[in-house]
């Protein structure tokens, strides 16, 4: 009988997550009820939002130890008792969790119209991409001429946000923590400007990339960063509030930036979140326009695929600490012959 | 001659406001050069920002010491030297000050068409009434059934937020600091229910007033409750950021609110801040509404009216610690006859 590995999130880290607080285990392959489906995981996502999961409740109910990690993933079905599922689909599932089976309500699996390499449809056609897609175009809704700016611009969402960006006719700048990352992004993906916030002179790095102010920045860390942004708003400008990747990886999350509530009333500003499903009705012409960028050359991914189940807590460890560059995601197992919905090859 | 009596802002606080730091002084009048007016002030407008601007830089260059006390007023145009305004015009002025006379560019002069007493021109038919009307409006967008809360709720903003938002026809739950000032709240203004914010049982009391949630929060006040309030927002909620008089009256406002951006994501919410200035164009249909619920009755306006400029500074004062119901403003001179522009008397 195959047996299907599993990773738990043994212990709930209090400070920084390690690789103690995981467990690799062997179980059974489960048989799927009525309404159920049976899959196989292809790709598993690794995101900053699977950290804080542990942290706390948040759209979500919080993660409890002694549970196989939860995860995103794509997977192919093996099995399915009484679905409108085929056997064979690739489908993506919000709960797969990190193991190589899972049992799911067919009503948490979504049939994916395979277009491009699998790990394409986990990134910049897939969830983060999506989220850079919304983020950027409903909530920060730049106008050619503004400057954009955007944190953790070398990860997944950070590095489509930016180049959705400049198609806006936007002045883009990025900030990333590493003089690497920030080369990729100024010399092969077209940010006009890029700072690391590491830098001493952080501040006036931040004026001279940006000298007429910033009017959209678009936040995936929060922090002392979002703080020091608000100061470098215009009048009149946007937050897009995507993630919080500085607080995830803490016991006790920093107070918030000082100047709110009193510089968004004194520069008129908007700070807003927003979440990936609450624009599900979007996605398939959300997805149409960005595979079309990515066919065109106008977007080009960035994808960090690093093989074996095994290795998703260090992967998830590497990323919080920004040691990724793109889309990170771990390699299950192998694609599978996508003949059966693939629509184009790639 | 006659003389001008002025208060000066002898010192800026650093710590917190008293009338140690004002000084009341005789100068002579002054005469208008070409293109200026002189005007002699007939009520001042007593309100939170006129502390935040001795703090800081706001949306204005911050107050010097020595100067007269900046303020909003409504004068009577004494004389003028080469302009369209015609003398015995009621006008208001951005930059009145707290002075009996004042010289000032016909720029910053603007003739009201007088409908009421002069005291609602600057409450519910002024700056406050068109602050809540924007803020409510254009910025919260409720929607009826939806729970509206606004803090500083017995102010001069807060008062008139409130009723605004029960004609959308939300439910309407009002914060002050006294449970007087929250009677005439509930009894005579109609709010659906009453939080006193010093309670020992704050928490509670908020979500016994809220039971489905807070869909929009018009902030006043910043500090601790807006921090209180993140939490109780519901999946998509507004927060209306107006003013932050909770951190006004202090040498070191205190940090940002937890939650921010970490609930702004997990539940969608916008935080906006606004200034009346930006939407000048719809002054007039925000008055011409205004004007016929007051005269409807649908809307109470309540107004606090301290006669004698050399009472501006206590006033400026009590208006800080919470001591006062509905708009604060000071009496310089009595009403001047009218029907040169009033278009109709109530």
């Amino acid at each position: 009988m195959t047996r299907n590995r599993q990773v738990l999130l043994s212990e709930r880290p209090s400070e920084r997550l390690d690789e103690s607080h995981f467990s690799v285990v062997n179980s059974g392959v489960g048989v799927p009820s009525t309404g159920e489906v049976l899959v196989r995981t292809i790709l598993l996502s690794v995101d900053p939002a699977n950290r804080a999961w542990m942290q706390a409740r948040t759209y979500r109910d919080q993660l409890q130890a002694g549970r196989v990690m939860d995860g995103f993933t794509l997977a192919q079905v093996i099995a399915q008792n009484e679905t409108d599922i085929p056997t064979g689909a690739i489908v993506e599932c919000e709960h797969g969790g990190w193991q190589e089976y899972a049992v799911l309500p067919a009503s948490e699996v979504r049939i994916i119209d395979v277009q491009a390499p699998l790990q394409r449809h986990l990134g910049a056609l897939g969830i983060t991409g999506l989220t850079a897609y919304f983020g950027l175009l409903k909530v920060g809704r730049p106008v050619a001429g503004e400057t954009v700016v955007v944190s953790a611009a070398a990860g997944a969402t950070g590095h489509i946000v930016g180049q959705l960006a400049r198609l806006e006719g936007a002045r883009v700048v990025g900030i990333s923590g590493s003089d690497e990352k920030n080369a990729v992004l100024k010399d092969q993906l077209g940010f006009d400007e890029v700072v690391n916030h590491r830098s001493d002179t952080l501040p006036d790095d931040l004026r001279a990339a940006c000298p007429r102010g910033v009017d959209v920045y678009f936040d995936n860390v929060g922090g002392p960063l979002l703080e020091r942004m608000l100061r470098n708003m215009n009048v009149g400008g946007r937050i897009v509030c995507c993630g919080v990747v500085s607080q995830y990886d803490t016991s006790s999350p920093a107070p918030g930036p000082r100047g709110v509530p009193g510089l968004l009333v004194a520069k008129r500003l908007r700070m807003e979140g927003f979440l990936l499903p609450d624009h599900r009705d979007e996605w398939p012409e959300a997805t149409r326009k960005l595979a079309a960028h990515l066919e065109a050359g106008t977007i080009t991914p960035l994808e960090n695929v690093i093989d074996g189940l095994e290795n998703a807590p260090q992967t998830l460890i590497d990323l919080l600490a920004g040691r990724n560059l793109g889309k990170s995601m771990v390699r299950v197992s192998p694609d599978p012959n996508l003949n059966a919905n693939r629509s184009q090859l790639t």
